[in-house]
């Protein structure tokens, strides 16, 4: 089955979890991927797909958010990282590019973290519909 | 890097991406990942993560929808399927579900895509932001 290749990197002060509220991150493309940030402009809401690189193995029940006092679900009614395939995916605002940095709030994704895709939110043909 | 493990595949009658409008597919989850679709709502928004399986290599630089009337853009800028990882997502709604199968409106993957993700579409925390 497909390979994943990462495009780049998440680089952010996010070690655990606990961490990750409110934070700033950059996104690091790598070289050889800049040219595909073409078009993205500082202000649009992009989706990140990231893998949650430090989960091992999956649950096919969980208790969200990690914590037991909520009813187990199925994982895939969940965001758990601790998923078949442990890809991470959050729609975010891009506030800057530099280059092939990337600056973007509310990524929960913790340092290091693999970046797979880069999507616009809204499709190009969809940009005048703001809410269903 | 991290491989990935379809935990099902698309079952529609597009066999081409013209087929592709209003199609209402069903998507097939394999019998071993049944038990993670556990709290998944009729009616519910959810993204599908899967593969263009017909997708071989990528640009950095493409022309949206794959018109050569459209300008060029960068590949992460635009929804091509000839990308880094071709991996394709799209939001729907769940119409039903009838056991290992979900039957979903507006999914734009071809027949026998593999199905390698479902989220809910809304974060569980955020049900009451229905818009930004």
């Amino acid at each position: 089955m497909t390979e994943l290749l990462p495009i780049g990197y998440v680089r952010n002060s996010a070690e655990t979890p606990a961490d990750l509220s409110d934070v700033v991150s950059r996104i690091e493309v790598l070289p050889e991927f800049v040219q595909g940030l073409e078009g993205i402009e500082d202000g649009e809401e992009i989706v990140v797909l990231f893998l949650f690189h430090r989960s091992l193995g999956y649950d096919l029940m969980v208790h969200p958010k990690g914590d037991e006092r909520n009813p187990l679900i199925g994982v895939f009614a969940s965001r758990s990282p601790r998923r078949p395939n442990p890809i991470g995916m959050t729609q975010v605002k891009l506030v800057r590019r530099e280059g092939s940095s990337l600056f973007v709030e509310g990524l929960d994704a913790l340092n290091g973290s693999p970046v797979i895709d880069l999507k616009p939110a809204v499709r190009r043909d969809q940009r005048d519909i703001k809410c269903k």
